[in-house]
């Protein structure tokens, strides 16, 4: 499997920042004071069309580009480079009256009216020609001209048709499954359909998870498979199609990874991308937004290919207008938040988007320039990161080093976690693997995040979290890993299924039982506001176990309760060295921090002053260190370099204002 | 535009007493019994046969009045008027079994079953015919009997059937387009469709806003619009019928208007009718169910000319049935907020029902005889209300003088910002105004609840609370009432969009920002459970703003948080003596009651013992000042004149009992 | 009537023990493994079949009884005997492909999706003639097999399908409401439809309550009867093709009565069964899960006549799979349920399922076999119950004697209570009764829970918790009762409507008003967090009523409030020395211990250590009494006799484990 990003050029001379441009919201006077703006900004790239083609192709086949033609002269003539979106996003009204079965259908048979956004079902071919042929007609009127430099392949796939159960999906599954099992029978007992009586006898009796009870969790998972498959499938058609007109121009899409579910499976997805582009937005109760930012970073770094730069293809410069109280960012949180990301691999700070709405249905998401104009904090602000990012230029193209923590992480773990009913209903997938990723940031520790297939190698410690699903490769995969001399760390609900979301037998975790000697009798989960504390003092809630030990350490037992005196982490020592650790129970952030400081030897980087994140990059000849202090209070460091936002010698004394940024040139840290 | 209601008689001779009442639901020998009990507790007015479509019109064109005669005779011969209903609220189930499609359609196309109330579509031209021959009917038989008095159409349109999604109402929804704004290029212009891709290409294209998605606001708000506007039309055609057979009979319809988001534009239908009427419930959980009766009443008196009196054509006796846990009224509440409504204006009490049902959806909903009969506290308040209302006879026709405080109210407002997604979701309208009202309550001001059309003059000061939408006239109206010397207060939220529902650029308030000298950068608004505090120590929740000054006072400023040291209230001083106030946060009611403290110079009415409100009524020879004791104790103050409900001179101290009730005549305190 | 149950064999020589067993989700080399489990661990009776109709009829006709020849052969070769299971919850995809008519329908007219359970309209006739065919076909082929001891009709019928809306099942409800009511007269009449103008001129006009407005009650409560009926149908139905082949094999299908609302009518089904069966599953937030047992056991012995023996279906080991957090059994848990549930009248103790399936919607419930298997403590506790059960074999057929408090129940009165807006819709039916019966419990007695129809001869204390729906002839024999000289308790919501669901008027409760000598004027239902104190020191929540005492004692009245002085305990003598009380308020769980206290004199029960909970069986010869010990520490208690599961002689002191179970033979406690 080749990765297409591997040596892609990138799409600006230097790092990339802007925004999605929606000009067709807006006056042509405007569009000049935009130029100006964006200008005066720094602005040099930015992602133009994704919700135009009702507005090109005004009846089907009949095509007005006079004001496309105009704003692509525009922004070429600015010397402001375009990511050039595929419309697809947008099915127009024509299309979706003319042929009403391409909206997707949800799990209660209900379809999706129009007036949101991706009105379509993936499977529907009618859908797919009349998208093919507006691609190609985009990618030949403007594939060739200087300032389009890459590729912006519809938005955010899966937001708004991630699932559709309509009958064309429907036969659309059932081809996927026989090509996937051949035949009823390897599928019958790969899903375990006797339970319940649901043995199949005829391909055709299999229907999508409709409604709303209970399913065979088997179904439902490869249904979110076969989901994420199709979306891929539109992907590629739409990729080869922009290859024929445009073979050297990078094509991606925008993914939406952060802890929250994955709609598709992006590292999956990963590889058939040219650049790897991610949306992130935090929310708003998040007591830890930073280390949210921190956790997709590091998942995006991890989709590349040995840790090449991504790009932040939409973020927000203030609140956001979808949840249900939408914080506005405190002052300076947009630019640390937006050099976190670059500290943690990405080349590129885009927005969505350039300009607030005034109509619409997100006519109060903040943007560049805010409803309020130029003469605002916020703009202020956006020009300072301008400007900030002209100065960080040297940083581009340059990777993180390899860390020395890898964490397990699947989109098919954590599908598997959320579907079907649970002993404890109430963990979420991602919740689980960024309270571990958590315990390690505060280390400053850089964290990788790590696929089933990625290779192990290098790393001290493989933390295995909340690793519901795990394929018997996966599992041998992670035993060679202690083998051979490194510690794993497994979270409870790791190892339970296997590849067909079927439980191993034997005690639980079954994929890592041999590995941990030690092994689980039964799960225990605790009532909403129930608690438990060990014999070291630790404490937590939502989880535990009766464990029993083969062959392993006890680190710690419950101290009271039920489960009083029993194993709650275990340690297996491993004759080369390796070490297997299982983390049975819901412990706290702080007991998740004290075992994390148990597995790894402390550096300089474990003890900053409170606050102060590191993150490092590196070329051939240099390094840049980025110190992103998120304390309401100023830091004082040691470092020696070149300060790049300051334009200042370092040397000894590094002061950073309280949530504020420095970026330090090979400095004496790294 | 003339109004209906300016020079209508009363339709009974003293204050109206009454109920809905349904004798269909019991047997004859009842009927005599309610005749004897509503003489004997002074009832003269019943709404009559408006649940009575299919025990008259039993088949197509088939009619049975046998009962009906009766009844109406009944009545007549105890000399108990009658407001009659067109029965339209009750489609018959033969009706809906032939032509099912007048059911209407809720948001995801589920046809409403029969079984509960208002089963028809507005736009459904086959209802409307049977409708209207159903009213002719009617009024053709009874119309002319001496004691029907007044027309009550149909009940509560819009409850139950405000919004229908069908095919039907979609057609009718594009013909309202289409005369509203001529043209694609316009409506495409003013809904901003360019965002997300949906502009228009054919009127065919447009839906009404199904399915469950965040859809355009602008076309969210106008469905509201055309949605009152064809119950409306409904109403017209039934009057217009009424009128065509008894031309001086008065017509109305009884309005649900108070706190809760309006689902018709009562403010806009209200010059239709010829008595102005209102249905007002509590609500349990209310602390303050008092006010909620001050600001139904307050916004009643508005919807009339000249603050004629209105008609509370329903509340309860004690509990109702339809909230998750009725509360029954205390003792003493019933009478004490049917004489507030009085004191508010109101010529009439009426309550729904003269007698709780047996049986159907509303067994446990409070009557004025209850399930246990008349040997019942409930019954014997009923009968002292009926003679409290009889002494208070003298006050008929009397009007509320002009208050000194407006406060701005508009459904339209109120729609553009429940609907969509908004900054802070949690934030209600009806909440934010009662808020404001709440304040000026407590200083015992009477307060005009004026609409945007509403003219100005008079008052001393204009408070603008959460106007979300502004027109332009509106807001240069508003302008002028401060620049001719009166005091302006803006809370936040106001004046945000225009009248398609787009946010004024340049700095919120749009619609406000010069005026005020003052205007908001960013909106901040709070997670759940957070609060402010300021500079002068008040404190609130919910919303902030980042307030600059252009030429304004800071009253007070931020004290803590990201926004310490910034406005959050300001006032600006206009060279003619006006102001322009700007309430930026959500103050805490002890912090607006300060402010309404600040803005009006004391009365004698602003510090009367706590808990006690005062209403004044006056005709040209008299004023009637009502006296109402919420507290717990006895309140003693200081009064001249006659004593209506005990009969007694007051000539110095007046004590007015624990949760009673006194009413003045020619009192010194006016 | 005759019941079915009273001359019928027990299926097994001593009490049963087993569970469901599926060994279709297993390959044969576990079948064997099986088989030397359920040997070791005591197991004589499996439920087998339940699933299987896909796997035995592969195709339409077409039959495959290899495999369930196989296991019948193995199970009857090793000694278990089979409750074998017509097969008929579990329709083949075959048939809902070829007739998805079958499907049930919801009340919104949404198809049951296949996928789940029970997915079958219990009206549909195509459906019934497959089902039936299956029946016969199983029927003869295994029927007369020696080990095939009892039929197990279907599964837990009602769940999945206790309600269908469908079209087919519009007809059956308007062709059972004919036979009902015979004329539309006197359906209108007991329905009340004039309420809301729903008169019915044609019964093809009637509906089954689609839709989520709130309907006509006495309509929904209708409703609620027919669908009980209908799945009572299918199983006699089911019934009546067994008897014609083995018309001496008991029949019997698993209820699930418990405190929840029962989704059919257990009570009046019980007749029906050769042996009342029950599956009972305790709620993991529920702090008296022991209780909770208790009560549905006092529940089962009801069902059968005379307190005969009943049998415990299905229960589970430890954790369920179908609750949000599934809290797994405490040490020790599963046994003394089991041994309560012997000890309340089962002479079987039966699981869900014998062995953890690793597939499927329950794949994380609980089993006799976990997926760690047989080195666990959850199957040492199995094989631990095993042997008790085997010792208990003598219990076998004793039953319990008669205790002195009987509390009335009724599904009626219940599904009355929980459909349609009520005054407090925070109350829930079975809570209350649960709560009544707590009171009692606490203090030992063995508790009655009786039908309006049953015997009330030779009770003490008859107790009417929150019997909201209450005929006239059971109203006269709770009267009959008191004036015989027993004591009734009537709790608040008891006796309001009548069979119709029809306000009974005159003063609440209309059914008992004479009887109490006290009637209420008004509901006074609590706010969230509203509570009362009564002058006594007792408190509570949720319920007051403004009641009135006609020719009673009061004996405590409301302190603070708005009812403050007023009557909530009263209590009228008869001059027969009976006596009836009337509890009018929301007491807390002690209050109501006080009062249970004062209506019973003590015995030696009602002060066992606390936590002990005492149980006694009796035959013509012997009593066997179960000391179960919920507490956290041991009880030392004076007894004599054998104590069976020690097999000791004790004479004097008896010590009971913390959460351990001793049964005495013969002892002198009883």
């Amino acid at each position: 499997m080749t990765w297409s990003h591997v040596d892609n050029p990138w799409p600006t001379g230097g790092l990339s920042y802007g925004a999605d441009y929606n000009p067709e919201q807006w006056d042509r006077d405007v569009w000049k004071e935009d130029v100006r703006l964006m200008t005066q900004a720094g602005v040099n790239l930015v992602s133009l069309g994704i919700f135009s083609w009702g507005l090109i192709e005004v009846a089907d086949g009949e095509y007005n580009w006079e004001w496309m033609d105009e704003i692509v002269g525009l922004l070429a003539s600015n010397g402001i480079a375009i990511d050039l979106a595929t419309p697809t996003a947008a099915p127009p009204g024509w299309l979706l009256a003319a042929h009403p079965d391409i909206r997707p259908v949800d799990h209660d048979m209900q379809p999706h009216w129009p007036g949101a956004r991706l009105g379509w079902c993936p499977s529907s071919p009618v859908f797919r020609t009349y998208a093919l042929r507006m691609v190609r007609a985009v990618a030949d009127r403007y594939g060739h001209r200087e300032h389009v430099v890459m590729w912006h392949v519809s938005n955010e796939l899966g937001g708004g048709n991630g699932r559709c159960y309509c009958d064309t999906s429907a036969a659309a599954f059932r081809d996927w499954l026989r090509h996937k099992y051949g035949s009823l029978d390897v599928l019958n007992k790969a899903w375990g359909t006797a339970f319940w009586g649901h043995t199949y006898r005829d391909f055709a009796h299999i229907l999508p998870p409709r409604g709303n009870d209970a399913k065979n969790p088997s179904l439902v998972l490869d249904f979110d498979r076969f989901s994420s498959d199709e979306l891929l499938a539109h992907y590629l058609a739409e990729r080869d199609v922009l290859k024929s007109v445009t073979p050297d121009l990078p094509v991606t899409t925008n993914f939406m990874a952060g802890a929250e579910p994955d709609v598709v499976d992006y590292p999956r997805w990963a590889r058939h991308m040219d650049i790897v582009a991610n949306d992130h937005y935090t929310r708003s109760p998040d007591p830890l937004p930073e280390q949210d930012v921190a956790f997709s970073g590091d998942r995006m770094r991890a989709m590349t290919t040995q840790r090449r730069p991504w790009m932040l293809m939409e973020h927000s410069t203030s609140a956001v207008s979808w949840q249900p109280r939408n914080r506005a960012k405190a002052p300076g949180e947009m630019i640390r938040n937006s050099l976190s990301h670059v500290g943690h691999g990405s080349d590129g700070i885009l927005f969505f988007q350039w300009r607030a709405s005034l109509a619409g249905a997100e006519q109060f998401h903040s943007a560049m320039v805010p409803h309020a104009g130029e003469d605002t904090d916020l703009y202020r602000d956006v020009c300072k990161l301008g400007e900030y990012l002209r100065r960080l230029a040297p940083v581009m193209g340059s990777r993180t080093p390899q860390g020395r923590v890898g964490i397990l992480f699947d989109d098919e773990a954590g599908w598997a976690m959320a579907k079907g009913v649970k002993p404890n209903n109430h963990l979420a997938y991602g919740r689980i693997v960024r309270d571990w990723h958590h315990a390690f940031w505060r280390l400053n520790e850089s964290i990788e995040v790590l696929s089933p297939w990625s290779d192990f190698t290098g790393y001290e410690v493989l933390v295995v979290p909340g690793l519901f699903l795990t394929d018997d490769d996966t599992a041998a995969r992670v035993s060679a890993f202690a083998e051979a001399g490194g510690t794993v760390v497994v979270g409870f609900l790791s190892g339970i299924v296997d590849e067909h979301d079927q439980v191993r037998p034997g005690g639980y975790p079954g994929a890592f039982r041999e590995l941990l000697g030690a092994w689980c009798e039964e799960f225990r989960p605790l009532q909403e506001g129930e608690t438990f504390t060990l014999d070291n003092g630790w404490s937590g809630t939502e989880w535990t176990e009766l464990v029993r030990v083969r062959d392993a350490e006890v680190i710690a037992r419950y101290s009271g309760g039920d489960l009083s005196g029993h194993p709650a982490i275990t340690s297996r020592a491993l004759g080369t060295g390796g070490r297997a650790v299982y983390v049975s129970a819901g412990l706290d952030s702080d007991a998740l921090l004290e075992i994390a400081r148990s597995l790894i030897r402390p550096t300089d980087l474990s003890d900053m002053p409170k606050g102060v994140e590191v993150l490092v990059r590196r070329n051939d000849e240099e390094a840049f260190t980025f110190f992103v202090n998120h304390a309401n209070n100023e830091a004082i460091i040691t470092a020696r370099g070149w300060e790049m936002l300051t334009d200042e010698l370092v040397n000894g004394e590094l002061h950073i204002p309280a949530g504020g940024v420095r970026v330090v040139r090979s400095g004496t840290l790294t």
